[in-house]
Protein backbone atom coordinates (compact mmCIF):
# COMPACT_ATOMS: atom_id res chain seq x y z
CA UNK A 1 0.00 0.00 0.00
CA UNK A 2 1.58 3.26 -0.93
CA UNK A 3 1.13 5.81 1.98
CA UNK A 4 2.82 9.11 -0.10
CA UNK A 5 1.73 10.33 -3.04
CA UNK A 6 -1.76 9.04 -3.45
CA UNK A 7 -3.50 10.83 -6.07
CA UNK A 8 -6.90 9.64 -5.36
CA UNK A 9 -8.53 8.35 -2.46
CA UNK A 10 -12.12 6.06 -3.99
CA UNK A 11 -13.83 5.04 -1.16
CA UNK A 12 -16.33 2.66 -2.84
CA UNK A 13 -18.08 -1.04 -1.25
CA UNK A 14 -19.01 -2.19 -4.65
CA UNK A 15 -16.25 -4.23 -6.18
CA UNK A 16 -17.65 -3.76 -9.14
CA UNK A 17 -17.57 0.12 -9.11
CA UNK A 18 -13.68 -0.41 -7.89
CA UNK A 19 -12.77 -2.06 -10.82
CA UNK A 20 -13.94 -0.03 -13.52
CA UNK A 21 -13.11 3.16 -11.64
CA UNK A 22 -9.65 1.92 -11.40
CA UNK A 23 -9.44 0.80 -15.07
CA UNK A 24 -10.78 3.90 -16.18
CA UNK A 25 -8.65 5.93 -14.46
CA UNK A 26 -5.51 3.75 -15.63
CA UNK A 27 -6.25 3.56 -19.01
CA UNK A 28 -6.07 7.13 -19.58
CA UNK A 29 -2.66 7.44 -17.52
CA UNK A 30 -4.81 9.74 -15.16
CA UNK A 31 -4.23 8.01 -11.45
CA UNK A 32 -1.35 5.77 -10.73
CA UNK A 33 -1.85 5.87 -7.15
CA UNK A 34 -5.84 5.35 -6.12
CA UNK A 35 -6.10 4.11 -2.54
CA UNK A 36 -9.31 2.12 -2.21
CA UNK A 37 -11.01 2.62 1.06
CA UNK A 38 -13.82 0.44 1.20
CA UNK A 39 -15.89 1.87 4.22
CA UNK A 40 -16.60 5.08 5.72
CA UNK A 41 -14.44 4.28 8.33
CA UNK A 42 -11.13 2.77 6.46
CA UNK A 43 -11.49 6.56 4.32
CA UNK A 44 -11.20 8.40 7.61
CA UNK A 45 -8.47 6.12 9.05
CA UNK A 46 -6.58 7.21 6.03
CA UNK A 47 -7.28 10.93 5.92
CA UNK A 48 -6.73 11.54 9.75
CA UNK A 49 -3.75 8.69 9.63
CA UNK A 50 -5.49 6.63 12.12
CA UNK A 51 -4.93 2.66 12.69
CA UNK A 52 -2.91 1.16 9.99
CA UNK A 53 -2.59 4.72 8.25
CA UNK A 54 -0.81 5.94 12.11
CA UNK A 55 2.43 6.08 10.30
CA UNK A 56 1.41 7.76 7.29
CA UNK A 57 2.16 11.69 6.51
CA UNK A 58 -0.75 14.03 7.01
CA UNK A 59 0.55 16.63 5.30
CA UNK A 60 0.45 14.46 1.81
CA UNK A 61 -3.31 14.31 1.77
CA UNK A 62 -5.08 12.57 -2.14
CA UNK A 63 -5.76 15.40 -4.75
CA UNK A 64 -9.36 14.08 -4.61
CA UNK A 65 -11.87 11.95 -2.58
CA UNK A 66 -14.29 10.40 -4.65
CA UNK A 67 -16.44 9.53 -2.12
CA UNK A 68 -19.88 6.83 -2.29
CA UNK A 69 -22.68 8.03 -0.01
CA UNK A 70 -24.09 4.68 1.12
CA UNK A 71 -21.16 2.98 2.75
CA UNK A 72 -20.99 0.71 5.49
CA UNK A 73 -19.90 1.83 9.34
CA UNK A 74 -19.54 5.52 8.61
CA UNK A 75 -21.73 6.69 5.97
CA UNK A 76 -20.66 9.17 3.13
CA UNK A 77 -22.30 12.37 4.44
CA UNK A 78 -20.49 11.74 7.66
CA UNK A 79 -17.04 11.40 6.25
CA UNK A 80 -17.33 15.24 4.43
CA UNK A 81 -18.74 16.53 7.33
CA UNK A 82 -15.50 14.99 9.41
CA UNK A 83 -13.17 16.21 6.70
CA UNK A 84 -15.06 19.56 5.53
CA UNK A 85 -15.29 19.96 9.97
CA UNK A 86 -11.46 20.07 10.35
CA UNK A 87 -9.49 22.71 9.77
CA UNK A 88 -6.42 20.50 8.95
CA UNK A 89 -8.35 18.53 6.15
CA UNK A 90 -11.20 21.24 4.79
CA UNK A 91 -8.82 22.16 1.43
CA UNK A 92 -8.99 18.34 0.52
CA UNK A 93 -10.94 17.95 -2.43
CA UNK A 94 -13.73 15.74 -1.78
CA UNK A 95 -16.41 14.65 -4.96
CA UNK A 96 -19.89 12.85 -4.03
CA UNK A 97 -20.31 9.90 -7.15
CA UNK A 98 -23.51 8.66 -5.76
CA UNK A 99 -26.52 6.61 -6.69
CA UNK A 100 -28.95 8.55 -4.68
CA UNK A 101 -32.02 10.65 -6.51
CA UNK A 102 -32.95 12.03 -3.10
CA UNK A 103 -32.60 15.85 -2.71
CA UNK A 104 -32.16 16.06 0.53
CA UNK A 105 -28.47 14.56 -0.11
CA UNK A 106 -27.35 16.59 -2.80
CA UNK A 107 -28.37 19.82 -0.58
CA UNK A 108 -27.12 18.53 2.31
CA UNK A 109 -23.43 17.69 0.97
CA UNK A 110 -23.49 21.37 -0.64
CA UNK A 111 -24.21 22.63 3.41
CA UNK A 112 -21.43 20.62 4.52
CA UNK A 113 -18.92 21.86 1.89
CA UNK A 114 -18.63 19.09 -1.08
CA UNK A 115 -16.53 20.28 -3.98
CA UNK A 116 -18.38 18.95 -6.51
CA UNK A 117 -21.68 16.22 -6.68
CA UNK A 118 -22.29 13.88 -9.24
CA UNK A 119 -24.82 11.46 -9.64
CA UNK A 120 -23.59 7.64 -10.68
CA UNK A 121 -24.52 6.78 -14.13
CA UNK A 122 -26.61 3.17 -14.56
CA UNK A 123 -24.56 2.88 -17.72
CA UNK A 124 -21.43 1.09 -17.85
CA UNK A 125 -19.72 3.00 -20.60
CA UNK A 126 -21.39 6.16 -18.99
CA UNK A 127 -19.81 5.35 -15.80
CA UNK A 128 -16.47 4.82 -17.33
CA UNK A 129 -16.59 8.45 -18.86
CA UNK A 130 -18.16 10.40 -15.90
CA UNK A 131 -14.91 8.78 -14.06
CA UNK A 132 -12.38 9.96 -16.99
CA UNK A 133 -13.69 13.14 -17.07
CA UNK A 134 -13.38 13.85 -12.95
CA UNK A 135 -9.97 12.22 -13.49
CA UNK A 136 -9.18 14.98 -16.20
CA UNK A 137 -11.02 17.85 -14.16
CA UNK A 138 -9.52 16.84 -10.64
CA UNK A 139 -5.95 15.72 -11.65
CA UNK A 140 -5.12 17.70 -14.68
CA UNK A 141 -6.87 21.34 -14.51
CA UNK A 142 -7.25 21.96 -10.86
CA UNK A 143 -4.75 22.51 -8.81
CA UNK A 144 -4.95 20.37 -5.88
CA UNK A 145 -3.82 22.17 -2.41
CA UNK A 146 -0.43 22.03 -1.24
CA UNK A 147 1.07 20.66 1.74
CA UNK A 148 0.74 24.22 3.71
CA UNK A 149 -2.94 24.17 3.43
CA UNK A 150 -3.36 20.94 5.82
CA UNK A 151 -0.87 22.90 8.52
CA UNK A 152 -2.59 24.36 11.30
CA UNK A 153 -3.52 28.00 10.00
CA UNK A 154 -1.02 29.99 12.47
CA UNK A 155 -1.62 33.66 11.85
CA UNK A 156 -5.29 33.36 10.89
CA UNK A 157 -8.24 33.05 13.70
CA UNK B 1 -29.70 41.14 -19.31
CA UNK B 2 -30.75 37.58 -18.15
CA UNK B 3 -31.74 37.59 -14.74
CA UNK B 4 -33.11 34.39 -14.16
CA UNK B 5 -31.42 31.23 -15.00
CA UNK B 6 -27.74 32.45 -15.53
CA UNK B 7 -25.04 29.15 -15.85
CA UNK B 8 -22.40 31.10 -15.05
CA UNK B 9 -21.57 34.23 -13.54
CA UNK B 10 -17.74 35.05 -14.83
CA UNK B 11 -15.80 37.51 -12.78
CA UNK B 12 -13.31 38.80 -14.94
CA UNK B 13 -12.05 42.64 -15.69
CA UNK B 14 -10.07 41.83 -18.39
CA UNK B 15 -11.69 42.25 -22.00
CA UNK B 16 -9.61 39.75 -23.65
CA UNK B 17 -9.99 37.21 -21.67
CA UNK B 18 -14.07 37.95 -21.19
CA UNK B 19 -14.44 37.36 -24.84
CA UNK B 20 -12.14 34.31 -24.81
CA UNK B 21 -14.20 33.04 -22.35
CA UNK B 22 -17.38 33.64 -23.77
CA UNK B 23 -16.30 32.33 -27.09
CA UNK B 24 -15.15 29.23 -25.48
CA UNK B 25 -17.93 28.34 -23.91
CA UNK B 26 -20.32 29.38 -26.41
CA UNK B 27 -18.88 27.63 -29.28
CA UNK B 28 -19.41 24.61 -27.77
CA UNK B 29 -22.71 25.16 -26.83
CA UNK B 30 -21.47 24.79 -23.01
CA UNK B 31 -23.20 27.86 -21.86
CA UNK B 32 -25.42 30.37 -23.58
CA UNK B 33 -26.29 31.95 -19.94
CA UNK B 34 -23.41 33.43 -19.15
CA UNK B 35 -23.79 36.99 -16.52
CA UNK B 36 -20.56 38.61 -16.46
CA UNK B 37 -19.30 41.11 -13.78
CA UNK B 38 -16.28 43.54 -14.07
CA UNK B 39 -15.35 43.71 -10.60
CA UNK B 40 -16.23 42.23 -7.41
CA UNK B 41 -19.12 44.82 -6.24
CA UNK B 42 -20.90 43.99 -9.69
CA UNK B 43 -20.12 40.04 -8.74
CA UNK B 44 -21.60 40.27 -4.81
CA UNK B 45 -24.75 42.45 -6.36
CA UNK B 46 -25.38 39.90 -8.37
CA UNK B 47 -24.95 36.86 -5.98
CA UNK B 48 -27.11 39.07 -3.12
CA UNK B 49 -29.65 40.33 -5.27
CA UNK B 50 -28.57 43.69 -4.10
CA UNK B 51 -28.23 47.36 -6.48
CA UNK B 52 -29.64 46.60 -10.00
CA UNK B 53 -29.94 42.99 -9.42
CA UNK B 54 -32.32 44.05 -6.68
CA UNK B 55 -35.45 42.54 -8.37
CA UNK B 56 -33.30 38.86 -9.26
CA UNK B 57 -34.59 35.64 -7.71
CA UNK B 58 -32.30 34.89 -4.63
CA UNK B 59 -33.44 30.99 -4.54
CA UNK B 60 -31.82 30.89 -8.92
CA UNK B 61 -27.76 30.81 -8.49
CA UNK B 62 -25.56 30.16 -10.78
CA UNK B 63 -24.73 27.19 -11.88
CA UNK B 64 -21.17 27.98 -11.64
CA UNK B 65 -19.23 31.57 -10.16
CA UNK B 66 -15.98 31.45 -12.49
CA UNK B 67 -13.78 34.09 -10.40
CA UNK B 68 -10.80 36.80 -10.94
CA UNK B 69 -8.58 37.07 -8.50
CA UNK B 70 -7.13 40.53 -9.24
CA UNK B 71 -10.59 42.47 -9.46
CA UNK B 72 -11.00 46.41 -8.97
CA UNK B 73 -13.19 47.46 -6.06
CA UNK B 74 -13.80 44.47 -3.89
CA UNK B 75 -11.07 41.25 -4.83
CA UNK B 76 -11.61 37.90 -5.55
CA UNK B 77 -10.55 36.34 -2.36
CA UNK B 78 -12.98 38.85 -0.37
CA UNK B 79 -15.65 37.80 -2.94
CA UNK B 80 -15.24 34.49 -2.36
CA UNK B 81 -14.98 34.72 1.69
CA UNK B 82 -18.79 36.41 1.03
CA UNK B 83 -19.98 33.94 -0.98
CA UNK B 84 -18.93 30.84 1.34
CA UNK B 85 -19.56 32.49 4.56
CA UNK B 86 -22.97 32.93 4.25
CA UNK B 87 -25.07 29.92 4.97
CA UNK B 88 -27.56 30.77 1.79
CA UNK B 89 -24.42 31.10 -0.42
CA UNK B 90 -22.36 28.49 0.34
CA UNK B 91 -23.43 25.70 -1.40
CA UNK B 92 -23.17 27.89 -5.08
CA UNK B 93 -19.95 26.42 -6.90
CA UNK B 94 -16.96 28.70 -7.24
CA UNK B 95 -14.03 27.96 -9.07
CA UNK B 96 -10.92 30.12 -8.54
CA UNK B 97 -9.72 31.00 -12.74
CA UNK B 98 -6.29 33.74 -12.00
CA UNK B 99 -2.85 34.00 -12.93
CA UNK B 100 -1.77 34.28 -9.45
CA UNK B 101 1.19 31.95 -9.02
CA UNK B 102 1.66 32.81 -5.38
CA UNK B 103 1.06 29.92 -2.64
CA UNK B 104 -0.76 31.86 -0.07
CA UNK B 105 -3.85 32.39 -2.85
CA UNK B 106 -3.95 28.74 -3.50
CA UNK B 107 -3.91 27.70 0.33
CA UNK B 108 -6.22 30.91 1.43
CA UNK B 109 -8.76 30.01 -1.47
CA UNK B 110 -8.80 26.27 -0.31
CA UNK B 111 -8.92 27.73 3.34
CA UNK B 112 -12.34 30.20 2.46
CA UNK B 113 -14.23 27.20 1.00
CA UNK B 114 -13.13 27.36 -3.02
CA UNK B 115 -14.41 24.25 -4.72
CA UNK B 116 -11.69 24.29 -7.18
CA UNK B 117 -8.97 26.43 -8.51
CA UNK B 118 -7.18 27.06 -11.76
CA UNK B 119 -4.33 28.72 -12.86
CA UNK B 120 -5.07 30.74 -16.07
CA UNK B 121 -2.94 29.93 -18.95
CA UNK B 122 -1.00 32.37 -20.69
CA UNK B 123 -1.52 30.75 -24.16
CA UNK B 124 -4.57 31.52 -26.11
CA UNK B 125 -5.67 27.65 -27.19
CA UNK B 126 -5.02 26.28 -23.77
CA UNK B 127 -6.78 29.03 -21.95
CA UNK B 128 -9.84 28.02 -24.76
CA UNK B 129 -9.51 24.63 -23.64
CA UNK B 130 -9.50 25.11 -19.77
CA UNK B 131 -12.14 26.81 -20.24
CA UNK B 132 -13.90 24.27 -22.22
CA UNK B 133 -12.87 21.51 -19.47
CA UNK B 134 -14.33 24.34 -16.74
CA UNK B 135 -17.65 24.22 -18.44
CA UNK B 136 -18.02 20.43 -19.70
CA UNK B 137 -17.16 19.57 -16.03
CA UNK B 138 -19.88 22.14 -13.69
CA UNK B 139 -22.31 22.19 -16.39
CA UNK B 140 -22.69 18.78 -17.61
CA UNK B 141 -21.19 16.49 -15.21
CA UNK B 142 -21.61 18.24 -12.11
CA UNK B 143 -25.10 18.52 -10.45
CA UNK B 144 -25.44 21.60 -9.57
CA UNK B 145 -27.32 22.85 -6.28
CA UNK B 146 -31.23 22.62 -6.34
CA UNK B 147 -33.26 26.06 -5.45
CA UNK B 148 -33.52 24.42 -1.75
CA UNK B 149 -29.95 24.58 -1.27
CA UNK B 150 -30.18 28.62 -0.83
CA UNK B 151 -33.31 28.82 1.22
CA UNK B 152 -32.03 29.25 4.88
CA UNK B 153 -31.45 25.77 6.64
CA UNK B 154 -34.84 25.49 9.39
CA UNK B 155 -34.19 22.24 10.87
CA UNK B 156 -30.84 22.30 10.74
CA UNK B 157 -28.39 24.13 13.49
Amino acid sequence: MTDNGVQILLVEDNPKDVKLALHALSSHKLANQVEVARDGEEALDFIFCRGEHAHRNFNLQPQLVLLDLKLPKVDGLEVLKSIKDDARTKAIPVVILTASKEERDLVESYRLGVNAYIQKPVDFDQFRQIVEQVGMFWLVVNQAPPAAAYAPPREQK
